[in-house]
């Protein structure tokens, strides 16, 4: 079954009418691709009930980013959730897809609880974006608490992203269980986002470059096992292709100074097809 | 509670998880005004189940009318569906939102069922648009065929639309009541309709005229009671002024012609504000 509700009164009416043991959230700002689907299916096998909520969160755009333009279409957000919970055939699961009517909804007057991703959100994307992952951060916090989730589920293309909401779940102290889901990739390996809608063929196969440096630089780090030689390699590709905002390497479990390769890595890229930038990781297991 | 489904097997498969037994059905082609939300309102007074159709149908659209450019709004609709159910308070009540997800949903491969709207299809709003309420009637009878609701409710802004699925469900034999609603006019006394949106705010006065020498051919009649005066009056407005495709006065109970005022009058008008439009009708009891 799924449902509609637009607003928290309303939502607070339908969990209780539910009566679900387990509830998933799966944040989303609609626009709903392959990704996004991943999670919803994964919230489906582990909750009773799986909350979508499709909000286009303001305070995470800056003036001139694509917030205007951010692609909404609930539409076919709602057709895709209604598919899934088909494919699964089961009837005892619920979903409500909740959709704010307005800002307000989510931060009403007197909102107050604007909290800051500290240092890890000012590197890589948070240099490109100032403010971006403060606001991430807060309307996540938000969210958990408008609609007290057992458990919510996040892609891991946005690697840095979950990092610090994983962060900001234990400062805050706050009860529930966190799950980041692989990246889900078109069939070139181009990593699936809301944003790819705005490029062209020609711009997808520019978009894989990134793609392909970070298959790159998994290959030589399992090969060599040398941070040195990953790093030369890094700054080579920065020289040669202007097109990185950023390349990086870093300890997969914080997204701090990677110092050896005996924690998890990742490396993180940012890459600019004309208008727009698309970023993409690769966690490696070196040992 | 508040569901949305875009498939008949999904609709199949709420109405029996349901369980309801009233089953009360708004069909619209959505942007729902408040025209549509007093049939909402009707609706879940009188059935556990409201059933809110949002087809954009095809088939009663001839080429060059506005069928790509009709005003699609389904998330607001959903809002002030929404907020019609938490106006009413009452948790036993469910909606349906059932939209489609394409004309196949509605009209599956060799679907044959297509109805005629017969003689009274093509005065009146039949004679500007010749196929129309074949399309009309084919629609709304594959909706209760789909949907088999106990109950359905209509505007009576488009009387003879209305008058037309009273015909069809009598000769189909189709086991349902219909009811008409009286039509919901905006505080100047034009009468509800999602084209009025295409309207600025000069040519909604323009628009008045219509709803204008309807209230003055209903005093006339009432006063004079004579359908020789009013049809005077009638050619001389028609003569005068252009913008009017017709403006007719008929029996209200099946708008033959009207013989004398022993029987319930209808008025009804088409009204050309530049490309758009207009209808409205009034029912006069003259005894």
């Amino acid at each position: 079954m799924l449902y509609f509700c637009s607003t928290l009164e309303e939502y607070k009416n339908l969990k209780s009418k539910l009566k679900s043991k387990k509830v998933g959230l799966v944040p989303t700002m609609g626009n709903l691709h392959e990704g996004h689907m991943s999670l919803v299916e994964r919230s489906l096998s582990q909750n009773d009930l799986t909350v979508v909520s499709i909000f286009v969160n303001p305070t995470q755009f800056a003036r001139g980013e694509d917030f205007d333009t951010y692609p909404r279409s609930l539409e076919q957000d709602l057709q895709k959730i209604e598919k899934k919970l088909a494919k699964l055939g089961d009837n005892n699961k619920s979903v409500i897809a909740f959709a704010p009517k307005n800002d307000e909804e989510v931060y009403p007057k007197g909102f107050s609880e604007h909290i800051k991703a500290g240092k890890l959100g000012k590197i890589l994307e948070g240099e490109l974006r100032p403010e971006h992952f403060d606001g991430v951060v807060t309307v996540v916090k938000r969210l958990f608490t408008m609609l007290a989730p057992d458990n919510a589920y996040f892609g891991k293309k946005d690697f840095q992203q979950f990092t610090l909401i994983k962060l900001m779940t234990e400062k805050e102290g706050l009860k529930l269980n966190l799950e980041g889901l692989q990246t889900v990739r078109e069939s070139s390996g181009l990593a699936m986002s809301s944003r790819n809608g705005y490029l062209s063929k020609d711009e997808k196969e520019l978009g894989l470059n990134l793609y392909k440096k970070l298959k790159e630089l998994e290959q030589l780090l399992k090969k060599e096992k040398s941070i040195e030689l990953a790093r030369d390699q890094i700054k080579k590709t920065l020289k040669e292709d202007s097109s990185f905002n950023y390349l990086d390497i870093r300890n997969a479990n914080d997204l701090t100074e990677l110092k050896d390769l005996s924690v998890p890595v990742v490396i993180l890229g940012n890459y600019q097809v004309n208008k727009v930038r698309l970023i993409d990781n690769m966690e490696v297991e070196v040992k």
